[in-house]
């Protein structure tokens, strides 16, 4: 079965045990708290706080989805190599931009070719 | 959060009761059971085995993919009208081609521009 | 700039010369030639007719688009392993099923990861 | 056939007649001209420099991809409605992260649902 890992799935003595591992697997949201109706809002979703991840061939960051709830909004398809190839460790990176008409409640969804899917914490935006 | 549903995570009672609903959602998969080592092999996924989803601009099944565990295989993304468009049901369906080395475990998670992600029923494959 | 190579754009000698490598790049399309409005119809796209293309980490087939003149309709994403995987060589193949309403001029675009996009012949679907 | 509109491909008078309808499908990179190797650098893609696209159910920027040369780095898909929803007119945006090691030839290729594929002019990175 697919499934999606989610860091706050975790408990403390595992997230203390896998620490590196965990903390490159999972997409971390920058957004701003508030935002206003029918503005551009750049949200920012990287792998990795403080671990980067391999970028080789076979063992990379494929994917990395944004979801509002249970609604898409954006994925982005990352080649290896864009994280600087065989042999580097990178933190896969994108910058969406959404326009928001109401409170957003979004987690981004990262897919490692080796680990499977990752998810963030909610990270959720008021709107006014 | 992003969660992904699953046919088999509902009891009988919830399945009768929301039957039509859960079916057009559920990615299914035909497959032969048993395969060669190296050769290519047909997947077939399809959503709804008795139902059929809409095929509006608002609510369409955009993406299915096949994963092996928890391995991305392939992935389709479908444009709205492809189903038949405005007004229309029809059962979204892709065939992917796999090259199997070894047993698997596939799984089909489709989504939803509505009602997010769904998942299939795994359908083992013997490879010999 | 990205360019789509296109297999009917090359003359007569040219193909003979890089027969191997333009067959194995070209998406080839097989549907049929009358469609019923409203009615499932499959279309497989394959790439190479007679050669097959290898499915290395560093040199596989990423993706194949589906268009009916200029619009999209369906694409595929396929990760590299599913035609065999290091050192073998495959076809690679997906089946979209559309729900046509109107006569469609079907063309396939693929991409190679070392060689770029390379498109297929038009085919032509009437639809009655 | 699908092919890639280019805005540099129009001549002058052309440009200036449909200088709305050109400027609002063409993606415009912004990126340092000069980038260390190794070292992430952001690549952001904008569709639109001084008009903006609807953002309709049928009529919306659905894919921006970006490559070097031949060479597809990365993509990004968006949903109907990221950019305001019915109604709304917006630019389709997304900052890629990529990790280069040697001189690019960026180009940005966008898809309108409506209007098909257009290719920004290219952006050069020299790399040191």
């Amino acid at each position: 079965m697919a499934t999606i890992n989610a860091y706050q799935a975790l408990d403390a003595s595992e997230k203390e045990a896998k620490k590196d591992y965990i903390d490159r697997h999972s997409p971390f949201i920058t957004v701003a708290n508030n935002a206003k109706a029918g503005e551009k809002l750049p949200v920012n979703v990287r792998l990795g706080k403080d671990y980067s991840h391999p970028d080789d061939a076979d063992h990379y960051i494929a994917e990395i989805k944004l979801f509002d709830g249970e609604t898409l909004l954006a994925s982005a398809a990352l080649m290896t190599g864009v994280n600087g190839g065989q042999g580097a460790k990178g933190q896969a990176e994108v910058t969406f931009f959404v326009v928001p008409q109401k409170k957003m409640s979004l987690t981004a969804v990262a897919y490692c070719t080796k680990h499977g899917l990752w998810q963030s914490d909610p990270a959720v935006v008021l709107v006014g």
